[in-house]
């Protein structure tokens, strides 16, 4: 099987890419070239991806779009904001990060998202969708503000992430600004799962039955037609053209309605048109949108003819015959959270009928797809649009229905306010569940999970819990729907849990009590969620040479287990905590609050996410360069009980 | 002068009125009492408002639609939700609440907004705007799930709140669900200020204007006139008909384009016509949209011919002149922090050209209005968008200028993803002023601003502040203008500050200094913003008796004065924290993690808001509530350093 064409296209190998370092060079070529060099560029991006892993369909969707975008306007004088970002690597590629493109989201190498501190030509960083246009607007204002008047801004936005409240609330805004702003809708119906939403069935019928266009045309027609029949209907036709025009041109637009002029649907893949049309675009003042079709993974033939969702981010593939290479692991693998959480869910609501399931835009990465195939009218899909999910969730639960409500850690950032004001003041039964919490490893800074053990313990009425494992994942899960808890949080970690045989049966776990896992007397552990086996493993190593550990699994962050933690402080005065999260008012923090409020005095060491923003690597990496992983645990233990001999670490 | 016409009209004194406890009660009229019972409700809340004070244009301008809507609709079983809820005044007193309504925002009295827990027709608690849709959107699932086809739900949403964007992912949802969900579009053309942005302008054309249904007509008109030009004009008029139809009634349309079936708009005066409208409505299944016209302040003269933000909530008032009763305070009296920022960027913009304002829809309450009056182009009113707000602030960033950002701290919980990801991580220059920091007093649990000090100092690159007085404030600003410093926070509270001169020279402050306000050595009592003062007093009766105790103003939660902390330490093993906000993870808790990581033990007692929501009152009952004014510091002394002799309490 070979999906060639594309290949041979670009046999005399990149005969144009090679020459391009910057927008600069890429100036010099002549419009016919473009498509020529688009396909280099595609085929660079299959190369890279296909042997480095990263996002795919998305950046092969907006080539064109890439190209003509650079070969038209000015950047990086011209700002130029890439929404979301997982699309820019042609971007990244063609603004001097070519030779260093095969380092994407590797420790310390290239960034997988647009970031400032990387790049003049990334005006805005990005990783989180539907941002593009109030920052592009901002940076309009400015330019208008600064006297330059020449300076043009583009927001690139997909209609996934037009779904976003604050993608509306940018338009909003853009409406009643007199400013030089290009919104291009990058319309390929999809976010990472198809995108949902009223908007997008809209947009679809613009772009599919043309029913827009096609009545402007035929009332012209019609009107025409009228202005035959005499002076009468003359009069008529020329009093109403006025009319149907502003109703039509005006109104009859979703964006136009908010004082965009509106162009389009054209065809994102023909750069030598979109070219021409950005330039046409470009002495037009005023917010304006492109709306552009594009398909996801174009041009690479099983991305456009597979699944947009599986070709998002394929991890490694043979580019060749576009088999997804999986690494068969010799030994069976314990399974992802994700899925534990998935199939639990399924399994739980099977039994009790309130459960509904609620997800923004990650059905797959939550692998809620499982209750949405088995039960797709208790699961909801909203779009990328966690406020809205959030309350949502609120509205089912005064009904009585129990919704488990899946949010990346990170974009439960997006709802904090619905989660303070809609949920917890009601004490409403809503259960969270916090996928991604802690460092998400590749995605970098802008996914990381670090802070919702903070942000959520503060919250009245919150009940916090995170899971060591998947039997621990799965008991808080059937926790949470036993009987009225009010908010319910279960926070776990991206990637692989640490049992083989994970389908235990349901425990109950009494809300807010801890386990201990090992007694010792020199020092005690209180570690949180995952970083639990972290602690295992550093314990196993370090009672080797002679050290008593004591560690505690707690569990809950919120409400404490007082119970054993006056245990733990009657009985210990060195003491480490363990989280995969922040440090500044994290779950470190609430045993200091529990020892302040009981006057116990001990010597403390807190591990976790340090006040900085932490880039990109594995989560081994970045657990080790934050200190927090077995090693790190047990640098701590000889740090306060002093060297006994030498550690070997595993 | 004499506003009586109203009065007049209802002299025979709320005789329907008095017969009516609950809607069962309403129902029981005929259609052509309720003009009359409408004015007797309209004079019942004027009557309560201007002798007790409260939100008053927003209720006025909802009284036809209130009684329409129970009128109707089969509450409590049909759900009804009110956005915002502080125009629910006239549902509160309708739904069995008309005898304690002159506890109206008091200390244990009746809550200013609709609270779930005061009332069975109170189906969902608000304060926060835009959230009625998505909260009656999941009733109304939840509904067609429980198999209650016949239950309705209705969200009343003003125009000011359709800008926010979870507003706009509520209509996205809905628009695709085929649940029975009316949403109630309340225009009357303003927030508390004035409504902006493109969507406001559109609404008003249509609400205006009248193009959309002057089109429609004329189109019609014109098909009918082509008819007659015989067959061949015929076919395709009728061929064209149906496209034109769906351009303008589908399409045309900014809430048809979201799949919501749209009708007015009409008069939210006309009580009998609005019962008639919604008794039909009743009978169309799916998403629809009423789109009805009000005033603010309806009925009551000078309120319709004042500043509807004037009327907003005006305080108390004489009912039958419109005079709005100005307590006049014998001695001088120190300003509202609001005006102390308000005066003060205009003071800085004037020398600082970068200084651009913007606010979320709180011009007037942020007092944001004398930097509109002098530099309007400097100054944006973005609408509630608070999302927006923050990002188009970091676009601005990005291009060099330094934008303030004004937002209640408990509506920063709305833009708290966007300050993460958008701004701190980007390490942009924006200074965000956080009013309302801390208990605000009547507004209640849904208005307090008890959290950010926890929920921002986990943000790396941020700076977190929070000023004593009036002169801290201006320094603060002055000195978060003078350098590149990444995002500084600044939050004070709601009210007035403590000092008569206030406008005192700007001085830097180097960032995370805190300052020594006394010195002692029997407890050291660290003190972060506003409760300064409380300390400040309690220190001084305490000392008359005895005492001695040093007092640190912190002035920053982060950076920490690590210097100053250590001299603390290193002489105090009792100590007391003070903070305006939540005890998990605040103040306090920044401090116990400083003595952690450099081991210090000592006694500290941490008074700040507990871990609970705390309804309304005026801030100094909540104060005394919550445990951290004058008299509990007192406490917390005695309880630290032991009882001296009888503590004289001023």
């Amino acid at each position: 099987m070979h999906f060639g064409n594309v290949i041979q296209l670009v046999k005399a190998k990149n005969k144009l890419l090679d020459r391009i370092q910057l927008p600069s060079d890429l100036r010099k070529l002549k419009q016919q070239q473009l498509p020529q060099f688009c396909e280099e560029l595609r085929q660079f991006i299959v190369d890279v991806v296909s042997s480095k892993g990263g996002h795919f369909g998305a950046s092969l969707g907006v080539v064109e779009m890439t190209v003509a975008l650079h070969y038209v306007f000015n950047t990086p004088y011209d700002q130029l904001v890439w929404d979301v970002g997982h699309q820019a690597y042609g971007h990244k590629i063609l603004t001097g990060r070519k030779d260093n493109f095969h380092t994407n989201r590797q420790y310390k190498g290239v960034s997988g998202f647009p970031k400032r501190s990387e790049s003049v030509y990334d005006t805005f960083g990005v990783g989180h969708s539907s941002t593009s246009i109030s920052g592009a607007l901002g940076m309009a204002v400015a330019s208008q503000y600064n006297g330059e008047k020449d300076k043009q801004h583009i927001a690139v936005i997909g209609d996934g992430s037009m779904t976003a409240g604050i993608a509306f609330e940018g338009l909003n805004h853009a409406g009643i600004e007199n400013s030089n702003l290009l919104v291009i809708l990058n319309d390929n119906c999809m976010s990472i799962d198809p995108a949902v939403g009223a908007l997008k069935e809209y947009l679809t019928d613009i772009a599919t039955s043309h029913t827009y266009n096609k009545v402007k045309d035929e009332v012209w027609n019609l009107l025409g037609m009228v202005s035959k029949f005499g002076p009468n209907a003359q009069a008529i036709a020329s009093k109403v053209e006025n009319a149907v025009k502003s109703a039509l041109l005006k109104q009859s637009n979703y964006f136009e309605s908010l004082n965009f002029r509106y162009f389009g649907p054209v065809d994102g893949h023909d750069v030598v048109h979109l070219a021409k049309v950005l330039d046409d675009l470009k002495d037009i003042p005023g917010p304006k949108i492109l709306h552009c079709i594009t398909k996801k993974g174009k041009g690479y033939q099983p991305a456009e003819e597979g699944s947009a969702t599986k070709w998002h981010a394929p991890g490694l593939f043979d580019k060749k015959t576009g088999q997804i290479i999986k690494n068969s692991p010799k030994s069976p693998q314990a399974p992802k959270y994700q899925d534990v959480f998935g199939k639990t869910i399924v399994e739980l609501a099977e039994k009790n009928e309130k459960i509904m399931g609620i997800t923004p835009a990650m059905l797959t990465g939550s692998s809620l797809t499982y209750m949405m195939e088995q039960m797709p009218d208790r699961t909801f899909d909203v779009g990328i649009a966690e406020q809205h999910a959030v309350t949502f969730s609120a509205g089912l639960a005064t009904q009585g229905l129990l919704p488990f409500c899946n949010i990346y850690s990170t974009f439960m950032q997006r709802a904090y306010d619905q989660v303070i004001h809609d949920v917890a003041l009601q004490n409403l039964n809503v259960v969270f569940c916090l996928d991604r919490g802690g460092l998400v490893g590749a995605d970098g800074a802008t996914h990381h999970g670090a802070y919702d053990l903070a942000y959520f313990r503060c919250i009245p009425n919150m009940i916090v819990s995170a899971p060591m494992n998947e039997q621990e994942l799965r008991n808080l899960m059937y926790t949470a729907q036993l009987k009225e808890c009010g908010p319910f949080s279960i926070r776990y970690p991206r990637g692989n849990g640490v049992m083989l045989d994970w389908e235990t049966p349901f425990e109950e776990i009494n809300i807010g009590e801890g386990r201990q896992i090992s007694e010792g007397n020199e020092v005690a552990i209180l570690s949180i969620g995952h970083p639990g086996n972290f602690t295992t493993k550093a314990r196993e190593n370090m009672e080797q040479n002679g050290y008593s550990i004591a560690h505690y699994d707690m569990r809950f962050v919120k409400p404490l287990d007082e119970k054993l933690l006056h245990q733990v402080f009657k009985k210990h005065n060195k003491v480490i905590t363990v989280e995969d999260g922040c440090l500044q008012g994290g779950f470190g923090s609430a045993i200091l609050e529990f020892m302040a409020d009981y006057n116990y005095h001990a010597e403390v060491k807190r591990l976790g996410v340090p006040d900085d923003f932490i880039h990109h690597g594995t989560q081994a990496e970045l657990w080790r360069e934050c200190n927090y992983d077995s090693q790190a645990i047990e640098e701590a233990i000889q740090q306060l009980v002093g060297v006994k001999k030498v550690a070997t670490t595993a």
